[in-house]
């Protein structure tokens, strides 16, 4: 594995494999790998030839109370982690080197990002959409793998690629979680054993949701209420949402129908750590 | 030259010229085509293999009171001018091709865009950036060639293309005048014989700025003003603006020192149609 951190060389580095007829796999990160990230450079082995992952932690997209300055980094165990993996490039440029100067360019994504995370951290998917077509334009992938975890910015991206029509084909890949079904998460790190524990109500409240839909309840107030109320029984869980969305338009549903393909998605924090979960699912008759 | 319309079509056709090694050089126009849109193809010509022009009124770029529907438009003429200029491929996509859907996607480019044609045309610049965005995605170009009577948008797009690190070179390109001064632009069409000839007093008028400034004139207010008395001794001429900034961050200078790279930009209306003029240079001593 080799670890670039200037555009310059790894624009050459990747155009020596463009011109043999290579196909480029990207897994763009904010690092602190676990076996999410991971498994989306599985995916990205199985179906490219290079296999380029990026790691930065990407100022644009926090909130000025949010958690950037204290985002878990940690380059030397990323490094490890990323080439037993199998990556073959290591991208990790410096805000310096990402944004020399005062970015003046901005790409935002109506619609999608007017629900969930986007109503929670303005101007959050704006900086995602952003860096990430930079990154895009940079490494030039066939495919870009993304993690379903985050259901909505995969909406955004999915959509930004077909409105610009961007020559990438996007991979959403399912969700990791620990044996006991916490979403893996870098921000995980920061749970405290109590809030470790109080957290595994969020993918059980998921199946919840899931169970109230397959048992054929349709009203989106009572599914959301009842895991409202789930949530709240554990007292270091503080609701940021709970919402059922249409996916991947992210426009309301009061009443689930059979064929729906739907979003059942969570933010809760937990002390001073917001985490998300989700579940994407077609509704059964 | 061929004529092709649909985004598929064109990928396919000049990812065979991408493989072969050639180099793409990219026109993008709104059509009705003259000497200024041609010498842009020439330009292209000697710098890259193969020539695509695409020819496509953005419907994104024009508010809800101007001139989009009657924008004017000869497709059948500009594939004759396109193939003697020696234009290979001529991208000529509908709206519905381009936009299939509602465009949720925007891109806006801060600062530059808050002056001049940024302040006149709200929405204008975002739907340039957009488009021209999508068109680089599409065509791929090595290299886009844009004219210098749009002062604005090449500074615009330049700052775009760094802001995203999009892989092309942009190639500002000069003015394109008739031999009485005129800058040539598809709009001038629909000036009356009276207007046409009240217009000669644009590139007048810049001649005027730019010998006020080697006369040392360095007072801002001054230059702009005297311009404006002149404009306005043309009974037809209706002035929206008359701007002179620093180039290409368009900010405000209020007077002008030497070595100043400054852009002297006009926007004026005879009747309906409204024209737009510019010169940039290097104030000397």
């Amino acid at each position: 594995m080799i670890t670039i951190s200037t555009i310059k060389e790894l624009r050459e580095a990747l155009s020596v494999h463009k011109r043999a007829g290579k196909t480029i796999g990207f897994v763009p990160t904010m690092g602190y790998l676990h076996d999410g990230h991971l498994s989306l450079v599985e995916r990205a082995k199985s179906e490219t030839d290079v296999v380029v992952m990026s790691i930065f932690v990407n100022p644009l997209q926090f909130g000025p109370n949010e958690d950037y300055s204290v985002y878990p980094r940690d380059l030397a165990r990323d490094q490890k982690l990323a080439e037993s993996a199998g990556v073959h490039y290591l991208f990790t440029p410096s805000v310096e080197e990402m944004y020399p100067r005062p970015m003046l360019t901005n790409i935002s994504v109506h619609n999608i990002t007017e629900a969930l995370c986007g109503l929670s951290r303005p101007g959050h998917f704006d900086g995602v959409a952003t860096v990430v077509n930079k990154l895009f334009n940079i490494v030039g992938p066939h495919k870009a793998f993304f993690g379903q975890k985050d259901a909505q910015q995969v909406a955004v991206i999915e959509q930004m690629v077909y409105d610009l029509q961007i020559p990438v084909q996007i991979v959403p890949c399912p969700i990791h979680r620990e044996k006991d079904g916490l979403a893996m998460s870098s921000r995980n790190v920061f749970l405290s054993e109590e809030e470790r524990s109080q957290a595994l109500i969020l993918s059980r409240s998921l199946t919840r949701a899931e169970q109230m839909i397959a048992n054929h309840q349709r009203d989106v107030d009572v599914i959301c209420n009842e895991v409202r109320n789930l949530i709240q029984s554990q007292p270091l869980a503080e609701i940021d949402y709970v919402e059922l969305k249409r996916y991947p338009e992210m426009s309301d549903i009061e009443f689930v129908k059979t064929g729906d393909r739907i979003l059942f998605a969570l933010a809760v924090k937990f002390g001073r750590v917001r985490l998300i979960d989700n579940v994407i699912l077609t509704v059964m008759d």
